[in-house]
């Protein structure tokens, strides 16, 4: 194979209490990526998009990612790569993974299938680093490995596929920027015992539940005393996108990764176009431009197209 | 039904990493109790053991327990009870707990099944309360529920059974003593959230593990960076046991509830057998009387004999 087309969702890191370790894959939005491969030796990247994301391939999320299994694999061929970005990046969406991701499992791909899920994690989160300055592989694993992912360890790589519930995903990216590094500052380093306690409960509650397909389960265990009290504060509107969402029957939901993007689950897929509705007029009211997104859990992450 | 015998299993509570919201029933030891109806008012509580435990029913970690469910049905009949104790007090096997579940098993069945098994852990608490200062569920819970258990909140009451693998569990209780309130005096207010990070990767490994049967990823979810570190320096020759026992091919185990009882969970019963003989040697050496348990996890929790 010399030529393959993929299509690379998004994902939602964090899943509410799970930060820095659950991830989930969604069916919208998703980037396209075709690759090639080249008798040459070199990395070509390009951009269908208006990004302005650099295509130089040691800055580019996707080039890196490409640099590094080359140089590993001591590859005397190269790649080209044409990226379709839908993901706005800065979404909260995991676009850099999508990026990342897919430049590994496209490359292996064409290697006909060389290396392994855990090797393709380790390579993609060369991508996150150079996007965020954090190696971590909290979206890349769900965008891999497809469903929800439990990211146990990311040295040594551990990654636990969990099971896929058969949900609606509403997603909504309110255009406002939220740096993930500005995200992450504003976290206390410490925390008290008793949130932790609450925390792991929650997060307990929401592996059985996820494991059990019990949905009232997975509803009550999406509660975050530690992460979300401090970043929903810079994302406008939250609380209020919040609580009317549970109203229309959300199960649960919260911040996309490290936001602004918010997501909720629902077991119906008419709660979750309501909940669209919902997030787009509060946004559209105060003139803050918005994108929504309904889709499903998405069981099997990346696809190839072509 | 006027008259019944109970077997009322131990109890492991934590389970490493689950501070405070994981437990586990085991086989051995257990108590026996046996309950029967009166047509008078009163409660009798009566011990076999010589641990000296207060026979007054509302000091009775069992007797509270039946007082408050009398209250609550306001029931004109009573209850006696004789409690063999073989579980014993301070040793962090869930002693007070199986006093405390015991009792509002055994008058549940005598009313015919009136409780609810919420009802039955809410009412239980009553003796964690008056044995430890504290209305934890983690113990009552699996002892009720059989199993592997996770109390999600006991306020309101969320209980999650879990399943129960097939596993052989070696514990040791050696006969020094931890408070309970010692042991959590000892722990820190406050924790680092990186520390947390890592302690819910474990926690929700091990809820995958156990869900999964997946025995390795249980082995390899048996860390808890906050609590054990801690807590461990009460206990006597505690990382010998635990490096030796890791060594003979244990999947993993730590700290029973607040010690100093110590467990391990193995795959084969040779290796818990094997576990338990160095166990006893290592306190034996130190001249520390100690008591060595093998059996499985206990799929069912409390079980009437008679």
């Amino acid at each position: 194979m010399k030529k393959i087309k993929l299509k690379v969702p998004a994902t939602v890191a964090n899943l509410v209490c799970g930060f820095d370790i659950l991830g989930m894959a969604i069916h919208e939005p998703y980037d396209e990526m075709e690759f090639r491969l080249l008798e040459t030796p070199e990395i070509i990247i390009k951009h269908t998009d208006n990004f302005g994301l650099p295509e130089e391939p040691s800055l580019n999320v996707a080039g890196i990612v490409l640099l590094k299994i080359k140089e590993h694999l001591h590859l005397k061929t190269g790649f080209e790569v044409i990226i379709h970005k839908n993901i706005k990046p800065g979404s909260g969406l995991g676009s850099s993974a999508a990026s990342a991701a897919g430049a590994a499992v496209g490359a292996n791909i064409l290697l006909e299938n060389i290396l392994s899920k855990e090797e393709l994690v380790h390579f993609a989160m060369f991508g996150e680093e150079l996007a965020s300055g954090v190696k971590h592989a909290d979206n890349i694993a769900p965008c891999i490995y497809g469903g929800i992912t439990l990211v146990k360890s990311s040295n040594p790589i551990d990654i636990i596929p969990l099971n896929s519930p058969d949900l609606f995903v509403t997603a909504v990216h309110p255009q406002v920027e939220v740096k993930t590094s500005d995200a992450r500052q504003i976290l206390k380093k410490n925390i008290l015992l008793k949130d932790a306690i609450e925390q792991w409960g929650n997060i307990a509650g929401l592996v059985a539940g996820i494991q059990k397909n019990d949905f009232a389960l997975i509803g009550r265990s999406l509660n975050d005393v530690i992460v979300e009290p401090v970043r929903s504060i810079l994302i406008p509107k939250f609380d209020k996108i919040k609580e009317k969402s549970l109203k229309t029957e959300a199960l649960g939901g919260g911040i996309s990764g490290s936001g602004p993007s918010i997501f909720m689950l629902s077991e119906k897929e008419e709660t979750a176009q309501n909940i669209a509705k919902l997030m787009k007029s509060i946004y559209d009211e105060i003139d803050i431009e918005n994108f929504v997104y309904v889709s499903k859990i998405n069981p099997s992450g990346i696809k190839i197209t072509e």
